[in-house]
């Protein structure tokens, strides 16, 4: 039997039935899954499906299409017998492809599968994302789609789901509905509030959205609310009293069976008493069509967009400040390019874009994770998002970020302020973390300009490149190391001093390319040839010019980072040139060893050990240890090209 | 002049000048620092300081004593104004040591300080860990001090501070008190909800608070409401009205001042308008005298403990259970010992804590934030908190990992589930950046058990540790490899095979230990004998043995990880061999390269590269390949032993 959205309502019941019987004979075949944590969601869901969710299962990519978020991921086993009944996917697929190897019916639900947007299974997230898709809808695509986004009672004690709701209620977000399962049972028993929708109504509506709350399992009340949900100015959070385990009476608000598939037996009691009905396919409502072409279909390249910005070299230019005229240039050419910070737009230098673009500006205040949630969400809608805030609280939002890649989402990040070289205001404001933790993200890029030029090509490779993008700018001004049109890649660096007499190798990155310079002009008063690369592309690093230079300067490699040692810049080069075939290696690490405090960036970057005299330094050790025999032959100059102070080879591009 | 809680309230407003004229003086001196944003709370330190807080300033370890937390960290001018009326820090002190380098007035207040409990400075936090202060005073203390934390209006939008009152009113935690300073203006412009004090009210009471508004400049009012805090039955919360830059009528209310110290010569106009007061110290309320000593003066080992777990060799045990188990033992020997979790305890091992000790155990339900957070808070009250989640989820809350390194907390967390080899919940669930984020955690400890012994020894050495300590446990059972009374040590491996025939080394950790010995066992049915290691304290990493069996195996290591290539282990392994003088190295790094989905952990530890069967096919590539003479030569077996499968030495220990 086909259902749509004129069947009667009455009908859905047995649409519902299914969906239990199928999340049950899913989970039980695979022989895990959260069954029970399905089944207190399947009225709603049937409900959703079939007269509310207006959707094109053969486009999943219309511009107009709803929104389905599964914030409470574990519930993959009724997202997936919802794909079923839609008829994207067979029982057959079903049956044996869910939570199996090389399946794309995951355990939790990730974009693998076309119509999720975004992976869910760390709590609290899917709501959050979802405000990134309304987000987009309103103010960008200009379109009637609604964003749904069904989450877990247990999840609402996630502060993100605060962040969210906060969002969804000052952007006044009416295309935005949550539906809360409210089913008492969290994983190891009774939720905080249980079934107390009174309390949660107060929060919801404090937080700006309407609240209304209804029976979950009352098939009638579920579609008035769905359909009230799209009738109001506001986000709507549909409150839903529901059973963990609906239907199924041996396991009906029990604890113990979360995350529990039944056992064959068991199942086999389920669906005798569910009454398995099966073969229901349901044929939903469509996205209306439109009167006008879809904004979000233009996209196009303006052709007056600015120049990018120029800097003069020697000019002293903040990288933060670059990023800040980039993104504006950047966002002239490309109207698909969008800015959110979080309440530090003056200090990232994502002001100037909010100045000039506001119509695509969102600030998103102190809240990092609806920041990296929302930037989620508006990729979904194929726009390019810059969010920005200090490096140091993007920690803030690890874990969306780390969903983010799982999302496979394209979105760009910018830290600003990064390690000690902000100086006064102290370490609860410098990023010392933040490379380790971007690098080991999934098919992250990892950007870190040294200088205004560079800082405005790496916005453009930014835009160009996939997966999670992460650029770390510095706060104070730097004299600008490279002309306008010097060429910067994902992957490269550049070689800024070299010559054939290098002995030692000072590689930095940001403002340690600085240093760098000045202990290589140092050594070579001293007659010693350093090379000197900026590596400015973090991950992925640059292998060969790594491993030329290791060959070129006899293994020695100084390697200076204004960040923790686990992780980052040492970590990148170790992990590049150490293989089957390491190369001979002679190698100083300079980070930040000690807990910092107040300072200026020069005591700072010298108590760390990071600073020019200490590149110096190390680069001096290196040559004066070791092996004794080729160190005593490199010790002597080897060119009158040094000797006489001549500027060996700059800008080298690789 | 002494102030003391018996002067007239009138007289708080001279304090209250001069706490704002300290407060301009000091960042002015230093040329930075946040005024306004002290100005406008000077009223409610003023008041508080003088006829609320209950602290012996000479003994700031009082176990009575009130506890104070600055959440608003920028606002550290006023701090330190405050400590200087307190007599504990002269103006000397103030005026040439803040934001100064190598001093102790930091930018952002930290326990540098010994009247500092937390650091902030990362906003939404410092109100979390006072909620942890306030569990240990009511529930474990039986202290009657009161926890204030004041609070920007601005950091009202971090989700942590929901997390935080959620669950300040789930424990009813009357000795606790919020004070927000209302003063509408954030870094970059008006906040959020401007002076809207009815929305944050509602919000506050929804969340189990009692709401209490203010005229945050009037001296009376302010004191009314801080009496009030402390007679009820729920947490407080004042939301004070305020203007920013109070008492300089150039700045107040007005945008772009924030953060900015003010001029000398716009200083000098501020004092002029203050009417500056000077010389006013304070001697404010003493805790009360115990009729009973203090429990927590006691923290006796309990004589009758249960023994700590034993395992049985070969017995198949996964470590997230040895966690619970030895976890329990721990608490029955040391009183101090807590335990917290973030409603997974059933997965973590944490339930069993639970059990035995539920007056010391802490749910947290979905809120990692305010789980760490509250591990920082029992830390100030000098217990032991064990903090679990799944290892995937503390990500939710690096932000607090790091700022609890720079509060110098001594913490044990505890991650479960952790790499691909949970199996087929999928990606969302694996933990597979955490070892990176750990590590470049300052000062952290990150510990991988691979069996239940190991597991067990761990939490007793995590009990002793200093700062973050971190332990990730495996979600399935897996043989016991080590004798119960094996010594493990922070910095240790054990070496489970060794022989001076070695010609491979296989460096694994948790899971990875199995597969490298199944690894090395089909090597030697090949003749090829291979040490293996369980490099079980990933930090720090035992450099030593490394160093050693570098030497031993031909420089051949192939190093085998449950994580990203990033940062983990592999990246340890390298950062402690490679240095000034790199042994020769010939380095494979298996790790999980690709974005796993579900299937079993056998199938995705194939698929990932980590199995025994990938480290063997690594292992013999190294002998095969390379630099031909010395690998021709130790190609060739070079102990019968080998050849007729004898076991070679075990259990070396290092």
């Amino acid at each position: 039997m086909e259902l749509s959205d004129r069947s009667d309502i009455a009908l859905l019941a047995q649409l519902a039935t299914q969906l239990r019987a199928d999340a049950i004979r899913a989970s039980t075949a695979a022989g895990s899954g959260h069954p029970t944590s399905s089944m207190s969601a399947a009225d709603l869901m049937a409900v959703l499906l079939t007269r509310h969710l207006r959707y094109d299962w053969e486009h999943p990519d219309h511009p107009d299409n709803d929104h389905f978020i599964l914030s409470k991921g574990h519930a993959s086993p009724l997202l997936y017998a919802a794909f079923k009944a839609a008829g994207v996917i067979t029982d057959t697929e079903l049956m044996t492809g869910y939570r199996r190897f090389g399946c794309r019916l995951q355990g939790h639900p990730t974009p693998v599968l076309p119509w999720v947007d975004v992976a869910s299974g760390s709590l609290g997230q899917g709501i959050a994302n979802g405000v990134g898709v309304a987000l987009a809808g309103k103010f960008l695509d200009m379109s009637p789609f609604h964003v749904w986004a069904l989450c877990g009672d247990s999840e609402m004690a996630e502060g993100s789901v605060w962040e969210a709701l906060d969002k969804a209620g000052y952007y006044g977000l009416a295309n935005f509905t949550v539906i809360v399962d409210v089913n008492r049972l969290g994983q190891r028993g009774p939720t905080e509030l249980g079934w107390d929708l009174a309390t949660y109504t107060k929060r919801v509506e404090a937080f700006g959205a309407r609240a209304i709350t209804v029976d979950g399992h009352h098939l009638e009340d579920i579609d008035g609310a769905l359909t009230a949900a799209r009738q109001t100015t506001q986000p709507t959070v549909i409150l839903a009293k529901t059973i963990k385990g609906r239907g199924f009476s041996e396991v009906e608000d029990q604890e113990g069976w979360h995350g529990k598939a039944f056992p064959p037996e068991t199942a086999r009691r389920a669906l005798a008493e569910l009454g398995d009905i099966g073969g229901l396919t349901v044929t939903g409502p469509k996205p209306a069509p439109r009167q006008c072409p879809s904004p979000e279909s233009g996209g196009t390249q303006t052709n007056d967009a600015p120049p990018r910005p120029r800097y003069k070299l020697g000019e002293k230019v903040a990288t933060r400040a670059a990023y800040g005229a980039a993104v504006v240039a950047l966002g002239a050419a490309n109207p698909r390019v969008v800015a959110l910070d979080g309440e530090v737009s003056n200090s990232t230098g994502a002001a100037e874009f909010a100045q000039e673009h506001p119509d695509r500006y969102f600030e998103m205040f102190i809240a990092e994770q609806q920041l990296v949630a929302s930037a989620v969400g508006l990729h979904v809608r194929h726009y390019i998002p810059f969010a920005s805030t200090f490096a140091a609280f993007f920690t803030r939002a690890h874990d969306f970020i780390r969903m983010a890649a799982v999302s496979r989402a394209d979105i760009c990040l910018v830290g600003s302020h990064a390690g000690v070289e902000i100086g006064a205001d102290g370490p609860s404001q410098m990023a010392l973390e933040d490379l380790a933790m971007m690098r080991s993200i999934h098919g992250a890029t990892v950007l870190y300009p040294s200088d205004g030029t560079s800082a405005v090509a790496m916005v453009d490779l930014m835009a160009e490149a996939e997966g999670i993008r992460y650029l770390r700018t510095t706060r104070g001004a730097y004299p600008v190391l490279y002309e306008p049109a010097t060429t910067f890649t994902v992957g490269g660096s550049h070689t800024l001093q070299s010559s054939s007499a290098d002995r030692v190798t000072l590689i930095g990155a940001g403002v340690t390319v600085h240093q760098c310079l000045a202990a290589a002009d140092s050594l070579r008063r001293s007659g010693i040839a350093a090379r000197v690369i900026d590596a400015y592309s973090i991950k992925p690093v640059d292998r060969n010019t790594l491993l030329t230079a290791v060959r070129d300067t006899g293994g020695r490699l100084v390697v200076a980072e204004d960040h923790h040692p686990e992780g980052g810049l040492g970590s990148a080069v170790l992990e590049a040139i150490c293989g089957p075939d390491t190369p001979p290696l002679r190698f100083v690490h300079l980070a930040v060893r000690t807990m910092p405090g107040s300072g200026t960036p020069a005591e700072l970057l010298a108590a760390a050990g990071i600073d020019a005299a200490s590149i110096d330094s190390a680069a001096r050790r290196l040559l004066q240890g070791g092996d004794g025999q080729s160190d005593g032959q490199d010790a002597q100059p080897t060119s009158h090209a040094h000797l006489s102070g001549e500027q060996p080879n700059r800008m080298e591009k690789s």
